[in-house]
């Protein structure tokens, strides 16, 4: 299979054969295009197909320019869902894609799927032909995510603002939440719009999909898994009260919590200092934290301040990397009992 | 005096002779330079003098560079402080400045004086050596600043914020806010620091500040102002609970606030629209906002939105002319009994 | 005619009736709303009719955003066309259409046309219907402009690396000349398209038409007639040699051009300080220049630099309006014998 | 040495002993920011110490911020110079900062240098303490770097500008060049000042040290090392005449040059194949390229066209990477007989 042996003539050589061998559903967009980005650079990893319909045939360096001189690869129209020949498949087709393609391939159980849509999410859409769907937000489901066939990937609102109330809610302390979070451009995707013109978008600012934007359900998923109390669904009365702001800039997500609170300032940094002890990618910052400290990388900063008896978390990501691509590498990492940060050691953009 | 011969061989003529004689007090920052900006083309302002120690001598061109081909006029280390040759002073020098200068110098009472700091927003602070200074808000105190002698001009988050909840406080009706705002590096003036280099706050973002910014006082006081049941200072617990962000733009403040309500969303547009009715910059939009629809104008775009019980407001105001300079003009005008858009009429940057 | 009925509801009223009437033909892009911009705010204009056969009925800030508040004029199907109720028409509509429109009406030829695109600025394509269209570069036609009929609009890259060679080629000083300019995203218009992709365009720098934009043919042609030895259209071999590349800012040109010459400094700029001595928007800085110095306003700055035996010359226009519209303005202004500079008098951006 | 044992602890363990013991001088700025960034996911790399004098005793994260959970080094006041504790050194002190550090210092011959600023770049100070200093453009001196004990790593400018130019200079083909190049604002370093002030620079563009940029030095020292008729130095009459601008975006440099050529493009194409065709980094691209194909990488992109006689040479690299630290640790690896890209298969941001 010719894209195999391109993959060998790879200037920066992976281990390659005897790897694990993933597949790509959707490769020409932004998170199938992170996804190549960060595969060809994973030590254990092959890269089995990159599918693209409309780019069959066409170098990956042709449609994602930075490869130039990184990878041969070819885009391919086919798909190689035979068990031996592929072990895990990133769906990065769109948002109701992912279940089209379930439903439509005999995909062997052996084969793992992870789901860079919004899917299989929710509980009640998260089985489909006897595959179940593991919710992957590592520092919430670890231990099931580590023995999932497969993983419905979060949201990258959902991960910035999970990240900051996932401590609350394992202490049962989450009452309203009043969210502000601005969003890159990426988290558009690469279609034309009216609010993604440069003319436009340049030195702006907007709200969009206020108190309704569709990550709204896994969050209030997660934190009542969490937080028995704390409703299941947003209902427009109590939970996560969530306006998502488009920024003036390309990548991340930078999210500002304002919540009530009895404990003292140390006690809730206590609480999330223990909370994410052993996480490889969610960190604790004692001083505040800015966007750019987690531009390009898979991780997530964490901060809060308190003043009378309101408390406010600030958390940080880059939206295509733990909200997307990079979170789902982790989860691929997990899947196969690998380390988690393997292939993820990125350098940050910062500047 | 040779600043004034200078002013009129501007080569964008303004009325010159026989108009309001206006001197500034700090004139090479930010807000100076804005006003210098406005003030050349307005056709009743004869500017007096541009007082800047350390730039005086030279031309005004020389530190507002793109004033060049517009304004011979020069810095000038003296003051003109003496009735008829001055009529009205703008003191653009810093917070805390204006308190000196107003001490320190002996100022007939028939000069009109316009702060653009903080120094006599409070009612606590408004009174010095038998100056009164009206709080310049103009969509809340417009009858009181067309009698006034002295203006303290608005702080730029806090007009943004408050032209957001005024009619909400009029009718009774604020409970406590939850409100993130994102400004311009130019809110922070032009002095040289680690959150205003550009390698740094370049696609950056950050919050600062978090529900303890200074503008929160005057915010307090003027929704108590028209809704007594609302504190009438910020405590930590009832009230504006405000997390401001520096943004990665130059220019502008973007605020969402949201609010219980059980007002339909129909009520409280028709609420927001009767209260705006008559004012000359101030308008309720019936579609969405952005930033940019305002930046470079004195205009402040509100929209409101609504889910379940709660509300959210946006507004929008460039932070150095609505927020700034723009409105300081906007308060001579009344001052002096002239339409309150002459030479307010500015073109926006939109693009 | 029920915008002529909206235009005196206008909150902003202009001087109105008895001005000059002015339609514009293609009003919703970037250069008709300019237009509109500049016009509601001219003292001596009122707008018989805004066309967009796409827009007709909506509210012209339904489309121009930032125009809320400002004016009520409505967008139309239709053309006014009869002597009496229009005098000046500019076409805003593309690059072709001038040309089709022309063609296509009969247009009374006491109704003065300013065609903003590139039909008629060409001595060879400059007749059409025995209409006859002056260049309209007023820096280097004035004379023949205040008696024309018609304007051809100069293109925004043209104007800008004109305006820094016109001295020298009216000395008989030019000879190759290497040119790079720099332009901002609104130069493309308002289409969608992949390099006006926020995500892309953002933090990026790319060549395009190197060596061969379209401006170059109206760049010799007017090199040619100050300085006859200079190549009257562009060759590939001697002229100017000009690499435009795309910026990642939304406005203004930056362009900087290399020529041999045995000249002094002082000499040179001598030559500069004369020939814009009496320009009304062009000047000679004496001090570098940066871009933002012109943001938002119809100047042009210029400085020069020497080394050895080579000079550079900078040039900084905004390329809507020096390069569009604000330059079509002035050039109405010159054709009804106004103040070249009315309703030009704009507050650059700055910041 | 408790760095070495905070080394150690680091969460992404690096191969740790047994590797090339590296320290870097000047550590906390920018391009000793990116030397960590690289060196703690660099497989055969152990950082013996990161000096900073004004840091000492910090965490390198809370200077470098983003770095916060990948390592928990410190910054040191000392310096380790003794053989068998340290292998070699990476000077990012600053310009003229490393001729004073050889001069003050004794250092064993055994410990190889490498100067990130312009001290040694130029053959007549390539000499000092009986220590050579390669100049460490690897596509010009490969060899060369693969032997030796110290290296002058090129300029930022001068490394994207001599890559654009190499393949001719070795065919003989260089006449005059005609050069703009818009650089990052990391290229100035991280002290504050005017034109790095976000407010001024965002959305701004500028030219500086016109035709005299210190990089002309070391770029007609290379030229003239594979072009005998080009001069070796600048003259201001024949040569490169280099225009440097500003631009209002972080990292990364274009270039465009303009050429006198007979040859065709093709011909022109199959010179810069051949000259790249084995070079690690440095690619030449057949389609058109654009800056953020290289940003945050180690790569080198170039790109040619050709109207009439001129051809024009496009070139991007990022200059804190390729221009600068990545180039550095790509010399690092040639010393010690690694595989050139070793630590170096770097992400692109692209969006």
């Amino acid at each position: 299979m010719s894209n195999l042996e391109n993959s060998k003539k790879n200037k920066y050589t992976p281990s390659g054969d005897g790897g694990i061998k993933a597949g790509i559903v959707g490769g020409a967009g932004y998170t199938g295009g992170e996804l190549v980005r960060l595969l060809i650079n994973h030590p254990q990893v092959e890269i089995a197909f990159i599918n693209s319909s409309s780019n069959a045939g066409k170098f990956v360096y042709e449609v994602h320019k930075d490869l130039l001189g990184e990878t041969e690869l070819k885009f391919s129209s086919e798909l190689i869902l035979s068990e031996g020949n592929v072990d895990v498949i990133f769906l990065c087709a769109g948002h109701g894609e992912a279940k089209k393609f379930v439903e439509a391939n005999e995909i062997p159980s052996s084969i793992k799927l992870i789901d860079i849509g919004n899917d299989f999410r929710l509980a009640k859409d998260a089985n489909i032909k006897e595959r179940n769907f593991v919710y992957g937000l590592v520092e919430l489901n670890k231990i099931q995510i580590q023995s999932a066939q497969n993983i419905a990937n979060p949201g990258c609102f959902a991960t910035a603002i999970q990240l900051g109330l996932l401590p609350l809610a394992k202490a049962g302390l989450l009452k309203d939440v009043y969210t502000t979070a601005i969003t890159g451009s990426t988290g558009a995707g690469q279609s034309l719009s009216a609010t993604s013109h440069f003319s436009w978008r340049a030195n702006n600012i907007s709200a969009y999909k206020t108190l309704t934007h569709q990550h709204l359900g896994e969050i209030h998923q997660s934190l009542h898994q969490l937080q028995n109390s704390f409703p299941n669904s947003p209902s427009g009365v109590g939970g996560v009260h969530f306006v998502p702001w488009r920024g003036d800039f390309t990548r991340g997500i930078y999210v500002s919590s304002i919540i009530d609170t009895d404990l003292s300032l140390d006690e809730l940094k206590t609480l999330y200092k223990n909370f994410y002890a052993d996480a490889a990618f969610t960190h604790y910052s004692d001083s505040m934290i800015d966007l750019k400290q987690v531009v390009n990388t898979n991780k997530c900063l964490i901060n809060i301040e308190k003043q009378g008896n309101k408390m406010v978390v600030h958390s940080v990501i880059d939206n295509l990397l733990k909200g997307a691509s990079g979170q789902a590498l982790q989860n691929m990492n997990l899947l196969f009992g690998l380390d988690e940060t393997t292939g993820l050691k990125l350098k940050a953009i910062r500047f």
